[in-house]
């Protein structure tokens, strides 16, 4: 699911202006979050890069298409802007077949599990099944993780080449945010050669203080690594050991499972 | 939520080329779905409704900015498109704290509730909390049901001005999808107006044989309606009469812990 530049020879360079007007319209709707939820026209530009005017043709365009209300003074996104990641979600059909099989795997684990797939440094969720009824949508599909210091990056670092692998790396901000953290390189490419080779990753309060995760390649029918399949539990309530022996083969299984029906590129 | 075109005097004109190209680039994002996962250069050409060279221009950029993928003769989305509705998503942070509420509501009618937003004709999904634990994502955020003959629709017409609701529904593709859907502007109105002053809606199975839902609307501080929710139900299990008898003071109830907790435009 990663991005294959194969024909990059004939790809626009980034100094087109037909690349950078539309890069700079995404950058204006990247611009908005939950701390900026409606900005001036003046907000927009600093937040996005851009000057004053340059921010302003984007936001009346993007108004004038309807991805973009405005009281006149602040600018803030419509629904509208849903049907773009919905084109993407809905493009992967696998994914609503792959949801009764989470969904059995969570009511066996009692814990929660995502699928996630691989964008550039970034583990990104494109499915969730949390043990808690409440559907914390904005918490959860389209949200990232860096992949080098996560279960379900790991595995999907497995899948690259190891020349690929180094590649990300070294793009990647590595930092310890727990005393666990791995941030040598060549330490964190000897964990996914493991990967590579046991077909599981078990990441122990890497990303976070008390979270364990233990993640699974999604492969298509010629056995690429297309998405990662975890559970994640807490360490207070499960530890590493303790999840390996309980969790290891319903995982392996439902991952397996999955596995069965992703559609693999034409 | 809907587009206020308050400063339209300035807004670029759809014959504008910077506002044609943008357009196109999200047509082509857009062409993605369910049916069209992996598309060459002449199916997004034509899904688009694009030029081959111009579908390939956008193509290609998309590709240069990591929002698509090929292996040199299909196309596809990257899970980064997730980052453009994630920023939509993220910038409404008062469905976070709706969602406790919502999933309290659940509990109690045992049937699920969503909450939606007017975007044109339509109601737009933003929150869903199922009864059952699935995740459906790819059925749930973003996905569109005609606001004429639906509960969450009329609640979120209700809110506009009468000259706007008829404007809406002229540009509503009105069909009869039941034998109980209204189909006669005038009767639409009516019921519209009655939901203004009653504050609630019950749409009983006019847009699907079988399902019946309820709903009100979500108020900022100035009592504007920025939003709907809903409880959805079958009617063999609940009639219509049991649906408001059981669940409508539950849901007024609910509406107004959210609507409490809306954030005004600054």
């Amino acid at each position: 699911m990663h991005t294959e530049p194969t024909i990059s020879k004939d790809l626009p360079q980034p100094g087109d202006s037909y690349v950078q007007s539309f890069a700079r319209g995404l950058a204006v709707i990247r611009s908005f979050n939950a701390q900026h939820a409606e900005q001036t026209l003046s907000e927009v530009a600093l937040h996005a890069g851009l000057t004053r005017a340059g921010a302003r043709r984007i936001l009346l365009t993007l108004q004038a298409l309807g991805y973009v209300a405005s009281d006149g003074k602040y600018f803030r996104l419509t629904a509208r802007i849903l049907d773009l990641g919905f084109a993407y979600l809905s493009s992967m059909p696998m994914w609503d077949l792959a949801e009764p099989f989470m969904s059995d795997f969570v009511k066996q684990v009692q814990e929660s599990s995502s699928v996630a797939v691989l964008d550039g440094t970034d583990a990104v969720y494109v499915l969730r099944v949390p043990t808690q009824k409440i559907m914390r949508i904005s918490l959860g599909v389209g949200s990232r993780l860096p992949a080098y210091c996560t279960s379900l990056g790991r595995v999907l670092l497995a899948g690259l080449e190891p020349h690929e692998v180094r590649s990300v790396l070294q793009q990647s901000e590595i930092r310890a945010t727990t005393r666990n953290t791995l941030t040598d390189i060549a330490r964190i490419e000897s964990c996914i050669a493991l990967v590579r080779e046991q077909g599981w990753c078990l990441v122990d309060q890497e990303l976070e203080e008390g979270l364990i995760s233990m993640a699974a390649p999604i492969r298509d029918k010629s056995g690429k690594v297309v998405a990662a399949i975890n559970v994640s539990g807490q360490a207070n309530r499960t530890n590493a050991q303790e999840m390996r022996e309980r969790m290891l083969q319903p995982l392996l299984q439902v991952a397996q499972s999955i596995s069965k029906m992703v559609i693999s590129t034409r």
